[in-house]
């Protein structure tokens, strides 16, 4: 039943990416399949970086149906309700927000059940949540927003911080999931209301 | 003898797709280590992502001497015989759709040859088919064509299948591989001739 | 004591390419998150592909808190003594020269540990070596360095070369691994210093 429990929740953060990552294919012109295939690397990159990495293969967003079926729904919607979309203001960066945590949340649990350490699940947790944003990004030829943008994997990290540290201590099973993900979903939020973010490194470029 | 005929299939493509990826490099100024390596990731990259997620681990691609000189014999090719492929009016789009229906067929009859089921045969015969280009376009910095331009993962999509298909029924076994090829490429050269492409899902990009 | 040796040569190869890939960041505007997360993909990222090719899983760049450590450590330095190492003349390629042999015999040396071949050991020892830069610069949203400046690839795959001819002919094993470093060193500043580099092989882009 708990596993069970986790596979809904990627379900939901899958949808949530793939939502996001059709709308954010769509400002490059791609065509039908450039469109699910973005949406579905999105939805799906990080989590198989993190099966290759936990040698769980053939990784399960590639041998589920269930993953694919959600992702071709999710970018039927992305490019069918887009002019609803549109008008929303920050959706994009909503709905990624919705799948960070849960992603985190499923990449850290995952990590833990196959018998690895707390560092491992924590990290494994970020790159299961921004992974798939990554690829995204590299596909369309972008520096990743990771990188420069607003606070983003911050959050993530904490989502998959409080995960490890909730199976650690026997907190609830069933409400640390959606504990993680809503603090993740807060303060990311918080990060975007407020423009949080760090600082660039350096302001000018050095001559190279 | 049935799995010796795979691995002369999948030389073939890889010998196709090395071609075309030196062809591609060429336009970019590499140096030679440069236009022999994006030729072997084109060659080999799709395979790599395949064996990967199969858990066939080390990559065949990386551990079989015969893929290493099929790419260096072709990427010579590819560098010699510059002037004759600069005649030949779509030269990297033949050498890939060679390769393309080959490796699909590859692709599936590998992950069928793991025990695996018929929706991850199908998506990794696609992805070995499709891989290596989409690598070689990161490399060389540009969305990847299959994103945007005419039909081409779709005869991958479908020779993988005919190939899943063949082998569940029992198909003639030593020609169902050909057969799915020879309509991959059909399809792909159809495709490039009336200039067949799916249209861009939106026309203009959003505000964004 | 041997394998306690490799990953100390690991240690400082990472330190090294840490310490390049902040600087590498720096030019780019980059946040404190970004800077970090391109330093430990330079540092690690080849270390991963090579752990993934192995089946070596999970890869102890994501496993072993001292890669974390050592990177954190580095970028550190590579933003706090940015002043330091922009007056050097050549700050980045000198700390890649450093990692780019000790990558290439570590890697080198855990294929052959696993039993694979000497095929596989000189390539995975160059692509420990080269995959990080090629990552970092795949993420920085430009064509991998390798591919058509200086000669960079070349001596790491020489010092993978003796490494795994040191190993095979049971030479001195605690001096082997850093003979080879040095040799790949060497060469590599030697092209630094007067400019070697292989020619591109087609002065002008073909129409296309």
């Amino acid at each position: 039943m708990e596993h069970q429990l986790f596979v809904w929740v990627d379900l939901l953060g899958t949808f949530a990416f793939a939502v996001s990552g059709a709308v954010a294919a769509g400002g490059r012109r791609l065509d039908l399949f450039g469109v699910v295939f973005v949406s579905y690397v999105t939805a799906c990159g990080g989590g198989v970086i993190r099966d290759l990495a936990l040698g769980a293969v053939p990784p399960v967003g590639l041998s589920d149906w269930r993953y694919l079926a959600t992702v071709v729904l999710a970018a039927g919607m992305g490019i069918w309700a887009r002019p609803l979309v549109e008008r929303l203001q920050h959706p994009i960066a909503f709905f990624d927000a919705v799948g960070l945590g849960f992603f985190a949340v499923v990449g850290a649990h995952k990590a833990l059940l196959h018998g690895h350490n707390a560092e491992l699940a924590i990290l494994l947790g970020m790159v299961t949540a921004v992974g798939g944003g990554v690829v995204r990004d590299v596909l369309l030829n972008r520096v990743p927003i990771i990188l420069h943008k607003e606070i983003y994997a911050l959050p993530a990290l904490l989502a998959a911080a409080i995960q490890v540290m909730g199976q650690r201590m026997e907190w609830w099973v069933t409400l640390t999931p959606w504990f993680a993900a809503s603090v993740c979903l807060a303060v990311r939020l918080l990060a975007l209301r407020y423009s949080w973010s760090l600082p660039p490194v350096w302001r000018k470029a050095p001559p190279q």
